[in-house]
C-alpha cells in the first residue's frame, strides 16, 4: 500500500473502513480507523477491544482511544504530516467534523482531502496466493453446501426450513456466518432476484434459486443454483439453456486485459438473441473477497480491467414476473492465461 | 414524520438509510432513495426489485430508476422543493456530487442541507404498539433459544458447535438470521467483550458467554446470559454478583425523564464500589429496533431523556483480561410508568 501511496503523492491517508483496516493489518473489531504514513501505521479502537486488537493486529502499532478513535487518529495524522487522503466513499459526511476536530487548529482547513480513486479497495481487487488458497476454501464449501442440500430440496417443504440446513450445515463446517441472507425462492418467487427464504413451500412443479455464501476465514463465497422441482415446461426449459449459455459465455469472457463491460455484454448479447433481454434486469456480477459486494463492478459500460487475481462473480438471470426465474453464478479468479472457477460445482439442467 | 418536518421547518427530506426506509414505508431492498415532502413520498430504486418494491411499499409511489435511484430521487426533490434535508451520518461524502448532480443547475448550490439532528432514528427510537409487539416476539424467541440450548451447553463441545445448534433452532423457528454475529466466549476467551464463536472447546471449568440475536419480522433481539461450567471459584462469584447487581440495579433506573447517562452511571457505581470499575469497559447499552445498534446510547454522560416505547438494552460487564468475562444484557422497554423486561429469562448463577 506504501508504493501506491507514494505512486499517486499521498503522504498519509486515515483508513476507516472495516474490511479495508482488516485487510491491512487483521484487526477485525467493529470501530477503528489507521493512520499511516511512510514511516508510521497506528491503529486506534476502543476499550472493548484491548486484548483482541493487540492479538490480531500485525503491522501497525495499537492504540486504545480513550474517547474518539476517529479524532485520536486524525490528531496523530496532523502531527505526522502536512495533509492526509480519506476515502470519501466510506466516510459520512458527519465525520468531517470529527476529523477536522482532531486536527491542531492553524493546519484543520484544507488537512483532508478526498481520495479521486479508491486506495485500499483497489489494491483489494487484486488477491495474493494466500487469499486465493482462503477464497478457494470458501467456495469449495458452498459447493459441498449445495451437493449436500440437493436430496433435500422436496416440495411441500418451506424455503426457511431449507435454508436452516443449509446454515447449519456450514456453521458445523466452521463459516462464520453466511455472506448475506439466503435467497431460497421457489415457485412464482424465484421471479424475484433478492427473494430471501420465507415460509412459503417449495411447490410441487417449478424453480427454485439457491442464492448463497458462507464467511470462511473472513472471506465470502457466493454461488447461484436454480433446480426444477417435477416436469417442466418448454418455455422453462428454452430459459434455463438460455442462462446457462450466457453464463458460461461470461465466464468465457474472463481473461486478463478484458474489460468488465466486455463480460457484462457476453452474457447480455446471448440473452438479447434469445429473447430474453429486457428481463435481465441487473449486472453480471461483482468483486467479491473479505466483502460479499466489491470492487469491481461487472456492469454494462465498466472499463476497468481484468487482472490475475482478481476474484468476480459471473451471475446473470432471467425473471418473468409471476411466473419464473432462474439465476446461475459462479465465483471466477482471474489467472494469468484466463479464468479459474472457483465453484465447479453441476450447473446442467437439474429435476429433482 | 410529515410532524416532525414541519416542527423543524423542513419542507423535504431524503431519506436513504435503509432502516429508516422500512421504517417510513416497508420497502426491505438494498438499494433505496425516498423523497418525502408536505405532499409527496416517492420511493426509488432500481430494475431488481421491480416486483418486491410494488408488493412492499405502502404509502410511497414507486419509481424504478434508469439509472442512479439516488440521483433521479435528488432531482424530484429539486423539481418539489427549494431546499431539501438529509442525514449526514448516513449519507457518504462520495454520494455529495451525486445528490448535487441531481439537482437542476441554478438551484444546487445550498440546495441540501445536513439535518443538525437525526430526524428518522430520532422517531424511530420510540417504538409504536404494533413495533413493541414484534419486538416483544423476537426477544421471547431468544429466550426460548438460550433456554433450550442450556442443556447442550458441556465442557469438550466447540463454541462454533454450540452457535450452531443456536442458530439452527432460531432458523426454524423463523428468525429470518441473527441480528449480529454470535458471540460466544468460553474460558478465558469470555474476558474477550466481542469474542465471536471459534473451534475453542468449552473449558472443564470456567465462564461460558452467550451474547446472541435473532431477526424476526424485521426486528432485532439482543441479550446476554453467562453461565458457569464445572466448580467456581469465589473470585468469579464475586464478580458475577457484582455485574448482576449493577444489571439489576441499571433496569431498575430505567423509566420515562431518565437520562441515559443516569441508567450508566447507576450500573457503573456498583461496579465501582465492588472494586471492578476498571473492569467494565464499554458502554451500558444501546437502543435496538430494526437496527441491532440503534439511538439512544447509554453511555456515561448521554443526556437523551428515556420516553415510554423506547427499548434498550442494558448490559453491563466485567472483563479480567487472561482469566474471565461475565455480562449480563436483557432488553428492557420503557413504558408509562417505569420498565418491562422482554427478555424474562433466568439470570442468577447458572452452575452446568
Amino acid at each position: 500500500m506504501r508504493r501506491a501511496m507514494a505512486d499517486e503523492d499521498i503522504d498519509a491517508l486515515l483508513v476507516t473502513h472495516l474490511p479495508d483496516v482488516r485487510w491491512l493489518c487483521g484487526f477485525t473489531g467493529s470501530n477503528a480507523a489507521v493512520a499511516v504514513t511512510s514511516k508510521k501505521a497506528v491503529l486506534f479502537t476502543d476499550g472493548r477491544y484491548t486484548t483482541q486488537a493487540r492479538e490480531e493486529t500485525r503491522g501497525a502499532r495499537v492504540v486504545i482511544a480513550k474517547k474518539s478513535a476517529l479524532r485520536e487518529c486524525c490528531a496523530l495524522l496532523s502531527e505526522s504530516a502536512r495533509r492526509a487522503w480519506f476515502d470519501p466513499q466510506h466516510t459520512a459526511v458527519a465525520d468531517l467534523p470529527l476529523m477536522r476536530a482532531g486536527v491542531s487548529g492553524k493546519k484543520s482547513r484544507g488537512f483532508f482531502i478526498a481520495l479521486r480513486q479508491p486506495l485500499v479497495s483497489a489494491l483489494r481487487m487484486v488477491k495474493d496466493e494466500s487469499e486465493l488458497r482462503l477464497m478457494g476454501e470458501a467456495a469449495a464449501l458452498g459447493c459441498t453446501l449445495f451437493e449436500e442440500l440437493m436430496p433435500g430440496i422436496e416440495s411441500g417443504k418451506t424455503e426457511v426450513a431449507l435454508a436452516a440446513e443449509l446454515e447449519f450445515a456450514a456453521r458445523q463446517r466452521g463459516a462464520a456466518g453466511m455472506s448475506f441472507e439466503t435467497i431460497i425462492a421457489s415457485g412464482p418467487r424465484s421471479a424475484l432476484p433478492h427473494g430471501h427464504a420465507t415460509e412459503a413451500k417449495l411447490p410441487r412443479k417449478g424453480f427454485v434459486t439457491l442464492d448463497f455464501g458462507v464467511i470462511l476465514n473472513g472471506y465470502c463465497s457466493d454461488m447461484t443454483r436454480t433446480v426444477h422441482v417435477g416436469d417442466a415446461n418448454r418455455e422453462e426449459h428454452a430459459a434455463y439453456e438460455a442462462v446457462l449459455e450466457a453464463q458460461e459465455t461470461a465466464v468465457s469472457a474472463v481473461k486478463p486485459g478484458a474489460t468488465c463491460g466486455e463480460v457484462d455484454k457476453a452474457a447480455r448479447d446471448v440473452l438479447e438473441k434469445a429473447g430474453f433481454g429486457k428481463y435481465f434486469t441487473h449486472s453480471t456480477g461483482h468483486g467479491v473477497g473479505l466483502e460479499i459486494h466489491e470492487q469491481p463492478r461487472v456492469a454494462a459500460g465498466q472499463e476497468t480491467r481484468l487482472e490475475p487475481g482478481m476474484v468476480i462473480t459471473i451471475e446473470p438471470g432471467v425473471y418473468l414476473p409471476g411466473k419464473f426465474g432462474i439465476r446461475i453464478e459462479d465465483m471466477v479468479a482471474v489467472t494469468k492465461t484466463g479464468h479459474r472457477i472457483l465453484t465447479p460445482v453441476m450447473k446442467g439442467w437439474i429435476e429433482l
